[in-house]
């Protein structure tokens, strides 16, 4: 059995529960929904992932004894007796992943108690505003590569779990593979790799690295050639490989001058197969930058995990209906200032034009109208009565997400920062 | 037995790996530092942290059957022998947990055979990379509240695991709590907690959310006073649970505005030692800027766990040192245009003022010369022959980063952007 994630939550959850439970509040039947208020700034779309993560989350969060004595001194007996039987039974729908999203799409609804759902708050949204973050970063790094394939290599610049997260939704979004092992096992990531810097300098010179390398890798493989001078680099690495030599890969200097360079070279010593693999601090920016040059792949690192600029997405997860004591349904909101929401439960669809682009975000309160032909749903089931239903395969989320972002206006392609791709209108 | 961490690895480790088991350099004795070469644009130092992490990160690094069952198709046969009995019997030292970092600072050093310290790398990067990037913004953040408690609280913003490492981070920068039940479990770090919006929502008033909450936490809690109208929630609150109340938290809206009028007012009906808690995406200006208004505590979310726009500090890890075939220990460092690093092993020292005034990180190869009385040693040894030797508490760690960062220069009081605050002088 998975190891308990109820951990993974913070203490007001907690005590909010203790109070409620003490007051008879915790059981009025609420909706949650888990949303954004907003894009990241200049941003004109973002990806949903972190479905199918959340899913296995929710499975294995369950208050065993190990994680009930955790609680010892955070709540009361008779909470701690609650928390013993906890099994969420509600239902929940949302966006399925590798989705775009807009501000205010409703990512996600639970229903069930207040009790039930509200102690899925912190894990919900950890997951949600991580896994998303890299997806959205990411998928405007496969925009920006076109055909190119972006290889996922971050997991040395994150919290070691966090990589493995980061490697699963950066392959929603379309990169091809990681570096990262973990994510191999556990999702079922392609992994590739070659070597580092400090393999060519444990060996007496670059060739024996290079003859060390191939020797055991094959001439397939990808040598790195910028350790000392890149063009002497090149030369040897072919001697050794032959023209049928795999890649190389550059790490530092101007990229493009030197793909430019490496390729004539490349091409001069009859390694016209060989490909040029790059990296060094690349962003969608410098992934576009290098569009015209003889670049082959992109191996991603930092500014992946990190997101771009934009390492969370800023969701939030708020009551919007609870039961009155007589049963019925009330919406409910927030009066603050600056972070208001709105109350009631929503429906979700994409405003489709007759040749399929998308052109508005629609949301409305109760139930989706009957007269909307052409509006794509956004809400699937994910979980009912309890039961996880939305369970798919990460291919699947791999394919919407490229469905959803081929939907898109054009204006998605610029990576220059702009107002989100689609208005979202409010029913 | 903790579960393996070794597939937290990048797939280049292994090939590497691989194919200088082939050559035979694998085992040639080697040194590999782990650095950064340069802080955050703008900031004055940096803080370690992660290191406990990574302590017990490297005793839980082995190739048990699950693992090496899922390096199948990554490497060979011969290396997947070597692997299962993997263990690494080197040398490691280090800058203590706490300890404030300049550029080039070698915060580890590795001493082992090539196959056993290159496989640290990835998992080594990542715990230090992102737990000191959360500690440095923490520290920051801990300078600028003075003597207000600052409360960590931004699990939900990042991955569900590099919350209880942020949290983690956090306290040892001097945060005197958390929200992260996984944190206080996993690392006895404080936690603390009241309620959320969703709690007054779910009630029938607000008054009936106040009176359940004090019923069942008493009067000693914190009220959140901003669903609605704050005037109104503050003397209700008041009325409910008394003047004894303990605290009520502001969450939107102007802060430093409303703090005031929230003091008066708590005077006013002679709650005077009821405190104000202010959160809403607080980070060190923010909190800087909140010097003079009459608060008593901050939470810090987002900001914190993305390391106040700096979530990863970029440390790599580089063989500086290796064996010859005759067995004698050769610097070595590669050439990349914007990448350079520096051979050899390094000593750190931090110089002192005859006053203990931090005014140099002195970075040497070699012994550490005999004639530096005052110089501070900064490598305390961690793992000897493969030992863990270098554990100590989360206190002593916390209270190592006061003592150091008490050392610091004046300057590091300024939030401002700026030069680090001592040079690194290489000797």
């Amino acid at each position: 059995m998975a190891p308990s994630t109820a951990l993974f939550t913070d203490h007001y959850e907690l005590t909010m529960l203790q109070a409620a439970l003490r007051s008879g509040a915790a059981h009025r039947r609420s909706v949650f929904e888990l949303f954004p208020r907003r894009l990241p700034e200049g941003r004109r779309y973002g990806v949903v992932a972190g479905v199918g993560r959340a899913l296995d989350a929710m499975e294995a969060f369950r208050f065993d004894d190990e994680t009930l004595a955790a609680l010892g001194g955070v709540v009361d007996g008779p909470t701690l007796d609650w928390l013993a039987s906890y099994r969420f039974s509600g239902d929940v729908w949302g966006y399925a992943e590798g989705e775009a999203y807009f501000p205010y799409s409703p990512l996600m609804i639970v229903e069930s108690s207040f009790a039930e759902a509200v102690l899925l708050e912190t894990l919900l949204l950890s997951i949600y505003n991580h896994d998303s973050a890299v997806a959205s970063a990411a998928s405007r790094m496969t925009l920006a590569a076109g055909d190119r394939p972006c290889i996922e290599m971050g997991s040395r610049r994150t919290h070691e779990d966090a990589a493995v997260a980061a490697a699963r939704a950066a392959y929603v979004a379309g990169f091809t593979a990681s570096s990262n092992l973990a994510a191999r096992q556990r999702y079922g990531v392609p992994t590739t790799g070659t070597s580092a810097h400090s393999f060519t300098l444990l060996h007496d010179t670059e060739a024996d690295a290079f003859r060390a390398q191939v020797a055991s890798l094959g001439t397939g493989t990808t040598l790195l050639v910028d350790t000392y001078d890149v063009a002497e680099a090149v030369r040897q690495a072919v001697e050794v490989a032959g023209p049928g030599l795999g890649a190389v890969r550059l790490d530092s200097g101007d990229l493009a001058v030197l793909a430019t360079e490496v390729r004539a070279q490349l091409d001069a010593l009859g390694a016209t197969s060989t490909r040029i693999i790059v990296t060094s601090d690349l962003d969608e920016y410098a992934i576009a930058a290098l569009a015209a040059a003889p670049v082959d792949g992109y191996g991603v690192g930092t500014e992946l995990v990190t997101g771009s600029g934009h390492p969370t997405c800023g969701f939030v997860y708020k009551l919007v209906a609870r039961a009155s004591d007589a049963g019925e349904m009330v919406s409910v909101a927030k009066r603050s200032v600056d972070k208001a929401s709105i109350g009631g439960r929503k429906y979700a669809l994409r405003r489709l034009t007759s040749n399929g682009v998308a052109e508005a975000e629609v949301i409305g309160i109760g139930q989706r109208p009957d007269d909307d032909g052409d509006d794509r749903e956004l809400l699937v089931p994910l979980v009912r009565d309890g039961e996880v239903v939305g369970r798919e395969s990460l291919e699947a989320a791999r394919a919407r997400h490229l469905a959803s972002r081929a939907e898109l206006p054009v204006a998605v392609q610029q990576m220059s920062r702009g107002e989100p791709a689609i208005p979202t209108v409010h029913e």
